[in-house]
């Protein structure tokens, strides 16, 4: 892509915002801001969400996972059979009505719709397991959106619903799903910082779990045993489950944690409620059991700047990156150099390595420098007259740069 | 695939319909009616939308533009600086508010929100021109919803939007357009029956252009002229328009037309509305000229079924059909049979060829070709006791089968 083409460029001394994800994000041109909560996605940005989504599709189809995509429209009469359409039992609702008067809501979940759909589906033995996800836009009613992307009124989550015959068939998924996303968390570039962490059940279980990224713009606070590679939300936090889990107390570090996953077990209370049962081998009726499974995809992206900046802008970990390199072509106004930078371009679009080119004449070095940084791309690449038959090379991560050939260019790219 | 994995299964004397699209859309498996007008993407009808969406992305980026997502959330005041907040005005508005009262809207269209977020990055002719186009979920309130996904409540559209510095460099671009949705047209498989059709215009052109495509669901009337490839709609139909056009009223016929795409120059009104300028090479402010482009993905999918059926069901183009093989598996008890099977189903996918496998043991023969006929890939092939050696191959298009070898079978499917 050349940068001279790209959609937008950075703002330069923009407004001031509450967080680093939204003052990064939006300055380096990969989200605008609608109102507070409320992010468009530009170009660049939905580069990162859809490299995010990549990432997890993979995952969610290794565990068996088929995709589709439900609706924002939601019916009242479903809500209410799970008494959850009530604006004091749930305090985020969007609600809306057709023309005819009928009251609508827009999704802020889907666990009634799909499991009310599933009637249509289900009825024997036969018909289970299924598991099924959709990477859908959320709308959340929250009294205060903050923290940038990390919490807002409309975002996109990753949201699988397992329908399972027995306890143990849904236990044995629920454990792959564990896996599932520790791998996610893994290849996004947040394995290090990211921790199974037990959290409240509901009527069905003891606990749930949720995957809390430490950082101190989380909104949760968690005890994290970095050894053991597992943490406890604070609202569970008790002796009890210390034992349970053979966790010692000073093992722990009380941190700040941002919820980027959870899995849930429904049981069989929403299948009760909707009415939702199978015939088992036996020809017994039974409820399906159920289970949820969250990722949230765009404040995956809001943690790994969080997580991944410098006062220059943005390092962005190499497999979600928006381009791998950044190349910057100094001294355009001179033929020669112009046609190296082209070059070089060219080159690296024909190994398949996607590249970012500010191909600018205008432009001066510093504004490219500081564009480069804000936007994070991990390599940077300079052709110049200063670097005369060369090509500087420098990660975005480290300070030192060297002067490489086109060829040890190409070929340390190749093993990247 | 393995059919029976697959979720759903096709549902037998279901429900039902007022439309052909929406009867074998649902019986097959492809969608799911949430509410009049209101369907859910199951993983057969998530597969079509992605190919039309691949076909659709792949000529929006040949012209030039960048993909981005707005949100579905709204500001009232950007919409009543254009006065199409009011319900007087724009009667397809989903409303709702926020937790402090504000009012927002759920986007039925975005010119509004992308010219008045380009506020922020055009000031210049340097700055453009820029095209920008999204695949976003659109909430219509429409009164009557009908034609089963042809005029849904909630849909997907693609649309794009151009901001140019003068009514030139728009033009060419529109122009550009036009050649891109013929192709978009001609790839899905609807080109011999979209026409472009001469519409009415607004406050800056005569006219606006749309194409339709024949079928007798559609909800506009149109005059076409098959040899010259051009139609009409029948609200902008006169002797002057004809004339202009050098199209002899002899060669017109009246038809019925589904409108799957359409563009629309606004000229400078909506960006004198949303105040939207940018200075000249000679430091001029001039408004930015704004034109926008839609096409009807769900409804693409919709009209595809309307086009392409038979009493037994759906016959996809190839292009954009879920699998390219419908593969039975026959007197799957026998276990010589069922090895032969699942050798083929291998075979086809170590060729990168995407098949659906009838792998079920217990369906009768009768329920696997009812099956494959209403999901409608277009080859079906069958491995049986009767087959021997040989797999029968038969087009979903064709009544004739033939017995073909294993070779003969991947070499035909290379071609394909």
């Amino acid at each position: 892509m050349l940068y001279s083409k790209l959609f937008p460029k950075i703002i330069k001394g923009g407004k001031k915002y509450d967080s680093i994800n939204a003052q990064y994000l939006i300055d380096g041109g990969f989200i605008h801001q609608e109102m507070a909560g409320v992010y468009a996605l530009l170009p660049l940005g939905l580069r990162i969400i859809e490299k995010i989504k990549k990432i997890v599709l993979k995952e969610m189809i290794a565990v068996g996972g088929q995709e589709l995509i439900m609706t924002s429209l939601q019916r009242k009469e479903l809500w209410e059979k799970t008494d959850r359409w009530d604006d004091e039992k749930v305090d985020v609702w969007f609600k809306s009505a057709l023309k005819n008067g009928t009251e609508v809501g827009l999704a802020w979940s889907h666990e009634e719709q799909i499991t009310e759909m599933m009637k249509n589906y289900i009825s024997s033995y036969r018909d289970l397991p299924v598991n099924v996800f959709q990477f859908q836009t959320k709308l959340r009613n929250e009294l205060r959106a903050k923290s940038g992307i990390l919490r807002g009124r409309e975002f996109l989550m990753k949201d699988m619903y397992s329908y399972s015959t027995s306890k143990e068939e849904h236990q044995k998924f629920y454990d792959q799903v564990i896996k599932a996303y520790i791998k996610v968390f893994q290849k996004v570039g947040l394995g290090d910082d990211t921790f199974l962490t037990f959290a409240s059940g509901g009527a069905f279980t003891q606990f749930s779990h949720e995957f809390q990224t430490l950082t101190d713009v989380g909104e949760d606070t968690v005890f994290v045993d970095r050894k053991k590679k597992i943490a406890i939300n604070k609202e569970v936090f008790n002796q009890e489950l210390l034992d349970q889990l053979k966790v010692n107390k000073e093992d722990l570090e009380e941190v700040r944690g941002a919820e980027v996953g959870n899995i849930f077990s429904f049981g069989d209370t929403k299948s009760k409620q909707l009415n939702l049962y199978f015939n088992d081998e036996d020809g017994q009726k039974k409820p399906v059991i159920l289970g949820s499974y969250g990722i949230g995809i765009t404040r995956v992206m809001g943690v790994l700047v969080e997580k991944f900046n410098d006062e220059n802008g943005i390092i962005w970990p190499a497999q979600v990156a928006p381009y791998q390199v950044h190349l910057i072509g100094l001294d355009l106004k001179d033929v020669e150099i112009k046609k190296k930078a082209q070059k070089l371009y060219e080159q690296l679009l024909d190994s398949k390595i996607e590249v970012l080119y500010d191909d600018r004449e205008e432009a001066r070095a510093g504004e490219k420098f500081a564009a480069a940084d804000l936007i994070g791309n991990p390599i940077r690449l300079v052709i110049s007259k200063r670097t005369g038959d060369k090509i500087e090379w420098k990660k975005r991560n480290e300070k030192e740069s060297e002067l490489l050939t086109i060829n040890e260019v190409t070929e340390r790219l190749k093993k990247y």
